[in-house]
């Protein structure tokens, strides 16, 4: 490709709406540019990245064994009115009515339509196990579609569908899944993490995992054992035992305390008030879960996690409850709402049952009550884990290793569904003994223009992109200094020549700008290896920079080919190599 | 491959409404499934024939210098506006609001929002030209979708977009597509012929091809003279030059005669009622042109283009003027309206002008006149073509040859667009005197769906699918006898790994079916070779039989092998071969 006809320029500021490095870069390089909120082109060099990490997931999905089909965008609502999900899914379903007025989901992810299909493809065990994918585009009406790439509204991804005869059979059908997974995410040069996650809305009872790209600028938080294997994001991750119970400085009391808190309603303002920490006080959190009231009862310095919360109680819908329902359960404004004579379920963390002494709010309003216990001055509708893991606790699992924290950007997300489309929809298969089962699904997709972001959000320096020579856009960049010297633009055109003739893609920047700028494009583009042609082009020579390394190195050509094609068959640069 | 494990199943019959034999046979043999009218999947089998097919139309789009991209389906609504086609495309271009009450078009064409995008990455004529090209589902709401993947509501097209300083540079970037799509049919193994065509909606006023695979559920008529290269569609061929002008037994008249004609009123009852040909008569359309009346005439054998009459008066729309309107402006019922004596202006076809003594409505009940002559008897707005070319009738390029029928499904279009989007959207660049002016612009679509349909219409038998080479699912299908018998399991199982090894797609069917349903189901299926492993594995021997051919082989499986691999670098399979 001639750098002079590239379909793109490049910028020296991003707008100032980007709001991620991988956002600003990729915008400021001319890899994508935005149409919408959170709808994007993808300019020649985006178009390039994104056909690698298509190829790289084609290639694992096929070594797996799985099966690339093409489902349409356009799925009848029927089909998720059967599923239960056209209202579940609320207002993130993009639906469109035809010119006869039926109407039709734009699919964000195709469980009801891979589902339909297998009803009609799939008819005895002797198909089984079977799984299906395809790259696609997808659409999503994100409230707050942010991060260019990462949160967008119509966007790229591979999803795979398992079908198996039992839940046996889904274990295998999964376990190859991961493991493609983990090749991918290596393959496209990402450091990636799987933990256990939350099956949310899609889900069924099985397990499942995310994929996650350690960022600072991702959304998700991973908890991980610095000593056992244990990581799952936050909304999942166990609860750790905490060294020390509650214990205030009052210690316990036979009966609680009532005492005169006047206008202290936060967990700040009432630690400072009475000079305890925080982790001496209970948090008393008043929710709605599908219209009924509970009340959650965990540490003052613990966050109650609604995941563990909504699963626990199997509710479609739960939410902090408002002044109005607070007041009429605890008779007190907000602020003052605590266990002790409390009329509605009480949802208790493991941490307050396990200790005593607790100063909670006294449902009136200005007052608190002091040494509380669970059990003895309220009653308990159940005991669990209910709140957030925090950093640096012990790990629930081992015991032995504490808890640390990660921001990362999920890139890739594999469930297992059991029957819970299957059985809706009917889509069952006759057994060896002739007895009708529903087929046993797992899914599993990959944020493929997502973890083109997550790429650049993990390879960058303050110069531009870095791109991992798997999926960037261009292998070699020929930046001849001067295209005015004559000597320089022939051996910058052989050089373009002889590499595509040896399967290798090869930018050339023949445009009439001063080194400066071309220097400073070509950093900014990311292509790993760099060979610039500059005064000693008559005697054959060129210098050649990795765009990970600081140094650059004068070669003949004969040397720098050598050394290209040493990269290409991924041979580490060694700086005995050089 | 592994057939028995294959996310398909064949049918023996295809269901009622199929309508075209590439519908029946792709949904016979487990290639597509239809979800809704006109919205398909592409189960495995067709999706790697849709993916041959990408691959082909890629390779020639980028060996003819066109850059990839993708642009997103959702496209704002205001680039739709600012264009002029949001209510010009009317019902047919699919809608959507976002939560915000946004509204979008799902596109079923790119020029709008490629011409914002070449707006802000090609500033200068150092840029140009540059073509570049998407291969993208498009979403149309078809009134009719119908005969499967040929007219379809959701389909895969590739569409490109060149971008040029001036006509000059447009005719050079249109004449590299133009042989771009010669290579991608020829390759694609379609028989397909480039005719020129009418622009319609999409084009300027430059020329247009369409490049249409010659089938008889062809929706298109195309005309080629028999003599000459001349092809065009029939909305665009001109009209030929009839050797024979208008003559009636009576001849000429020095003054229409006014003739009683009781409930005479179509053209048939007419010339059956006077013992005329139908060619004698004057045949008088009333049209309505964008609110304006018009009245055609054309001969009485002859069928008004619309398409060059509505190019002529400019009309956005066009239609039949109704009974109301008819009996408004010639002061009788439909069936009696003639130029004589009509206030309307009178747009005349050439053959008309040519002749004498024309027989025509008098615009009175139950009369006509005859010996009318055009000029004399009625005033003229215009002297034209106005009507439909005709079979066998002289070619008017060449004036040696005749016109020829044919039926044809149009699998590619290449227009030229000139500064139709680029003025609207303001799409300019400076040129070398340094000079603001509009991009001239092409725009070039392959139906790439629809070639998948079209090459099914050209290749089959009675049995079912005979793929071409190039674009088959697999390029070998090996068929043991009987998965029961070891020598032949196992030898077909060493075919199956060995094929691939060497770089050879192969499905094996290793179904526990018998013989007669898997040849049946492979004649379906299509695949150019079928390697049959039966009685005589033990000695290292197989039947080979391609799909075109009647007669199969019997081979060593080296002979077969070398066979296999004489096909792929395309060699043709002489008998001598054999």
């Amino acid at each position: 490709m001639r750098q002079s006809r590239l379909f793109a320029q490049t910028y020296r500021e991003a707008p100032a709406e980007a709001d991620a490095v991988s956002h600003r870069l990729l915008l400021r390089a001319g890899f994508i540019r935005q149409l919408a909120a959170g709808v994007y082109a993808y300019l020649p060099l985006g178009r390039r990245v994104l056909r690698r990490l298509e190829g790289i997931v084609r290639e694992e999905m096929d070594r797996a064994g799985a099966q690339e089909l093409l489902m349409p965008a356009m799925q009848p609502a029927e089909l998720w009115q059967a599923s239960g999900r056209y209202s579940a899914y609320g207002p993130e379903l993009m639906r469109l009515s035809d010119r006869h007025g039926r109407e039709f989901a734009l699919g964000p992810t195709h469980e009801e339509v891979v589902t339909s299909l297998a009803r009609e493809e799939i008819h005895s065990y002797r198909k089984l196990p079977a799984t299906v994918y395809q790259i696609q585009t997808k659409f999503r009406d994100e409230r707050r579609p942010r991060f260019g790439l990462m949160r967008g509204r119509e966007f790229v991804m591979k999803d795979a569908y398992s079908f198996d005869a039992d839940p046996a059979g889904l274990d295998q059908s999964y376990a190859a899944m991961y493991a493609a997974y983990e090749h991918i995410f290596s393959r496209g040069g990402l450091n990636v993490r799987a933990v256990e996650a939350d099956a949310g809305t899609i889900g069924g009872e099985g397990g499942t995992h995310e994929f996650v790209a350690l960022s600072d600028i991702g959304e998700d938080t991973i908890v991980s054992c610095s000593h056992c294997g244990y990581a799952a994001n936050l909304e999942k991750a166990e609860a750790g035992r905490a060294a020390e119970a509650g214990k205030t400085k009052n210690g316990s009391k036979p009966t609680p305390e009532r005492i005169y808190t006047p206008n202290v309603r936060t967990i700040e303002e009432l630690a400072m008030f009475l000079n305890e920490l925080s982790s001496a006080l209970l948090k008393t959190m008043i929710y709605e879960a599908d219209g009924a009231i509970v009340a959650v009862l965990v540490r003052g310095d613990r966050e109650v996690n609604e995941t563990k919360l909504r699963a626990r109680l199997r509710a479609a819908e739960l939410t902090v409850a408002g002044a109005d329902a607070v007041a009429r359960v605890t008779g007190a404004p907000t602020g003052f709402a605590g266990p002790v004579g409390l009329n509605v379920p009480i949802y208790v963390d493991r941490e307050i049952a396990d200790g005593e002494g607790w100063i909670a709010g006294a449902n009136e309003r200005d007052y608190h009550v002091r040494g509380a216990k669970s059990g003895r001055d309220f009653s308990v509708e159940e005991t669990g884990d209910f709140r957030n893991a925090a950093e640096g606790e012990g790990c629930p699992r081992c015991e032995e290793g504490t808890y640390r924290f990660h921001r990362g950007i999920e890139v890739g997300h594999v469930f297992k569904l059991g029957t819970k489309y299957s059985e809706p929809l009917n889509a069952t298969y006759l057994d060896k003994e002739g007895r009708n089962r529903p087929l046993t699904m797992g899914c599993y997709g990959i944020g493929v223009s997502r973890m083109l972001a997550a790429a650049v959000e993990q390879h960058h320096d303050e110069a531009g992109i870095v791109w991992p020579a798997a999926i960037a856009p261009f292998r070699v960049h020929i930046v001849p200094v001067s295209m005015q010297d004559d000597a320089q633009r022939e051996l910058a055109k052989s050089l373009y020549e002889r590499f595509p003739a040896a399967g290798i893609d090869a930018l050339l920047d023949d445009r009439d700008e001063r080194a400066g700028v071309k220097f400073k494009d070509s950093d900014l583009i990311g292509i790993p290896i760099r060979i610039v042609v500059g005064k000693r082009a008559a005697a054959g020579e060129v210098e050649l920079k990795l765009r990970d390394r600081p140094d650059s190195m004068a070669l003949t050509v004969e040397e720098a080919f050598k050394l290209v094609f040493a990269s290409i068959r991924n041979q580490e640069i060694t700086d005995e190599f050089l």
